[in-house]
């Protein structure tokens, strides 16, 4: 697949079938994951895959729980805009997103495969997405979509600790969980704000010099 | 270029021509940035291009001064260890990146263009690392090398923004400042610790069931 293709198309895929995902895919997504940069090249990184249904089964109920949580906190004044404007476009987003999100709370032990990502002396970051990112693409240019969220860790970093058997004593902190699976619906390039309204040359607020108002890579093309 | 291609070969690359980067190509970086996943689709993002020498001039010494800071704090351990044990082969790892870091902060106006990343209400990294990391996959594939750094935000926040003109008031975090040129070096895939030893299944410490000894991708095959 070409380069372009898969940073256009890969998005949030979190409504996925419940097909297992053959070892040789995991391999290729683990082992470009562990090819991305980290700070120093320390590479303080562990993952932990599950794919055992009691397992999925113990963190459900916690997962559905760090759902209801979001909404109440991070998101309560999407939430709250979304109910009180419901055909404002953003609201229409909003609505989307926590469809889909709950969806995958009701579906949870259904979905093929979770990937637990821990860092260790990362504050910022930067040593952990890249690599949750190449996982993302990897499985990508396999046909599996993916879905990083960070809400176990957020809500329930203790529970989910003890669930997966992880040391307290390492300062290991839980970065993100991704699911993995076959998509249910179909790839595609995500609307965004375009690069040049959210872009400066040299000074805050200068304009960048280009304008970009159709994505620079497109299927069709 | 091919996905793992590009998977595989971005690595931190320090050392480049003076060259400009074209605009074309900036624009390419900047909307494979955009196209990125954000949490809840927020896009809490701003991307600040500096190639102005004048600008360039101005943060230099900053830069400098914040290497001379890392070496004494984030990595004294790491800077300690090679000194005392020089032929050791972390010590010569730790040595060639300190080097490398070196040699941009002897080159920083040289370096024709930066790409200096805010982000708003993200804590974990999660919504601006993934942009960052497709812009570096997106200069890779046309051949433009490019490094991470995070150290004008960690240890010269507020001259930083004075002298970029980022305003205060509005909560924007510094998560990266990302050099691009083209390559004084070559590409290549970077040595790693292999998946199968960075990685579980279902259980902090089980094996994940495959041994991964070679590169999945490799430029011969």
């Amino acid at each position: 697949m070409d380069i372009y293709e898969a940073l256009y198309t890969t998005r949030a895929m979190r409504r996925v079938l419940p097909d297992p995902i053959p070892m040789d895919v995991q391999a290729q997504i683990l082992d470009a994951a562990v090819r991305a940069p980290s700070g120093g090249n320390t590479q303080g990184w562990r993952f932990l895959l599950v794919d055992d249904h009691e397992v999925k089964a113990q963190l459900a109920p916690l997962y559905q729980q760090a759902i209801a949580n979001l909404w109440q906190t991070i998101y309560a004044d999407r939430v709250q805009a979304a109910a009180a404007e419901p055909d404002k476009p953003s609201s229409i987003t909003t609505r989307k997103m926590m469809n889909s999100v709950q969806w995958m709370g009701d579906h949870f032990t259904e979905i093929p495969l979770l990937m637990f990502a821990f860092s260790a002396f990362d504050t910022s970051g930067g040593s952990i997405w890249p690599a949750l990112w190449s996982a993302q693409l990897a499985a990508r240019a396999n046909g599996v979509g993916s879905a990083p969220t960070s809400i176990l860790g957020i809500f329930h970093p203790e529970e989910t600790f003890k669930i997966l058997g992880v040391p307290t004593d390492q300062n290991w902190n839980l970065a993100a969980m991704v699911s993995f699976g076959y998509p249910k619906g179909v790839w595609g390039v995500a609307e965004r704000r375009p690069a040049h309204k959210v872009s400066y040359r040299n000074h805050w607020g200068e304009p960048i010099g280009f304008e970009i108002d159709q994505p620079l890579w497109s299927p069709e093309a």
